[in-house]
């Protein structure tokens, strides 16, 4: 890949960069169709596919993780991906050195799955130097992932754009998500709580953040498989947690229905 | 800086980086001479010359630290260097985000100086964002800090290749290094005693490292102000401590001369 990258970069081509986890979706694809965009028909876009262990904090999770190669590179063809890189491991057995982040890590994802942001930095700063970019793109529905990425390129001085693009949602509002085909029977109704509950808020500005934190909680887990990890309204820069619902801030949360743990985010 | 180490890319030159704090000695020179070499007339040689605040475990240390920028633009206009590269500061006031190692930094320098390996590691991996350097030369004299920057490199898959120089002796053996025009009186007569300590430790192959380690410590201790922090025989690899001093492995040592700390190493 590198060696290839190289080549790219001596024959002056722009590339943009996909990192994505696989079991591609329209969420992807968006993402994908904003990497075309940007680098237009003589830039290179890169998609690359790995289900990247060290992200994980739970093993159940990244063995459930669906994997689906062949669909994804079937996706990448339609929407005319110039490569996929899709390695089978990308460290080595006594791999001992990676990047780290010290605030925007330690709340919301970062205090609910350790370890899972460094080893989402990591292994963004080993494609970033492997594939070389111009461009990344990541998607707005890992809201904190994005932020912290941003931290991590602007603390470590990489020469590459970040390009957020829109979470992609069902008709019911459910947020696209490789993990959702693992909400099996009426757990996929149920997990449309959270959307609505985004909607909910947007009828709170002004309010006290604990009190509506308190409403958007019970209204969730009215539903009898829903259980929250956390509620947040957070400024969107820092990330730091508000004491009032205002216009502008984010809604952050995570919630379990049943055996799948999703997150979701919108902008009140 | 980065706009021009892109345009260096774009326009074909390979590029070499000489990472400094400044203070520059012949040792350094030795470093800029092999990076002329590897890149020859046509390549860009660039110097970075940054006392980097982040590595310095001893805010004494840091404010003693040699500065001497007009001498070393001197001695690089001397060597023919195409850039020197002295940033007044390369961190943000809320930087969050830096490079860790969990092995290879655990010992030796790591355990005496913690949070120094990571500075290190963070200052270069921004300057290799910054410089976009096909090579990056270190000097031998700080030998765990080439081990830890290889596996930096390993481990992030930066596409450069690190080149090792040779380190640098005074007359009587005392290892070059910024730190020595701190050695007054008869400390700077005191100092020889490390380099005189790895000679010794040459006669003592097949031995039991925890004999010589002991042996050698009394050694330097005879002078007046000497104080080790610590001896080591090690594997060149993993800095593996070895229970028998072999050929082919290295002595690794540390100590107080008076008020100045000095390191050196050897091959044995």
């Amino acid at each position: 890949m590198q060696r290839q990258a190289i080549a790219w970069r001596k024959a002056g081509r722009r590339v943009v960069l996909v990192p994505t986890m696989g079991a591609l979706h329209d969420g992807h694809r968006r993402l994908i169709n904003m990497a075309r965009k940007k680098v237009k028909t003589n830039g290179i876009v890169v998609v690359s596919i790995y289900v990247n262990p060290k992200q994980f904090n739970d093993p159940k999770d990244l063995k459930d993780y669906p994997r689906t190669l062949s669909a994804d590179k079937k996706l990448c063809r339609e929407e005319s991906v110039d490569m996929v890189f899709a390695p089978n491991t990308l460290y080595e057995k006594d791999v001992s050195a990676g990047v780290k982040e010290d605030d925007l890590t330690t709340r919301l994802e970062g205090l609910h799955r350790p370890g899972h942001f460094a080893g989402v930095m990591t292994v963004v700063a080993k494609l970033f130097n492997l594939v070389l970019p111009d461009f990344s793109v990541f998607g707005e529905k890992d809201f904190q992932q994005v932020t912290v990425i941003k931290r991590m390129v602007r603390d470590l001085d990489y020469p590459i754009s970040i390009l957020v693009g829109p979470t992609v949602r069902e008709a019911d509002g459910l947020a696209m998500s490789s993990r959702n085909v693992l909400l099996t029977g009426d757990l996929r109704d149920q997990a449309t709580v959270l959307s609505r509950a985004i909607e909910l808020s947007r009828q709170s500005l002004g309010s006290r953040a604990v009190d509506i934190k308190r409403k958007l909680k019970r209204f969730i887990e009215k539903q009898p498989d829903a259980q929250v990890d956390y509620i947040e309204f957070v400024d969107t820069i820092n990330l730091n947690p508000l004491k009032t619902v205002k216009k502008g801030s984010r809604i952050l949360l995570a919630a379990k229905i049943g055996p799948v743990r999703l997150i979701d985010n919108g902008l009140l």
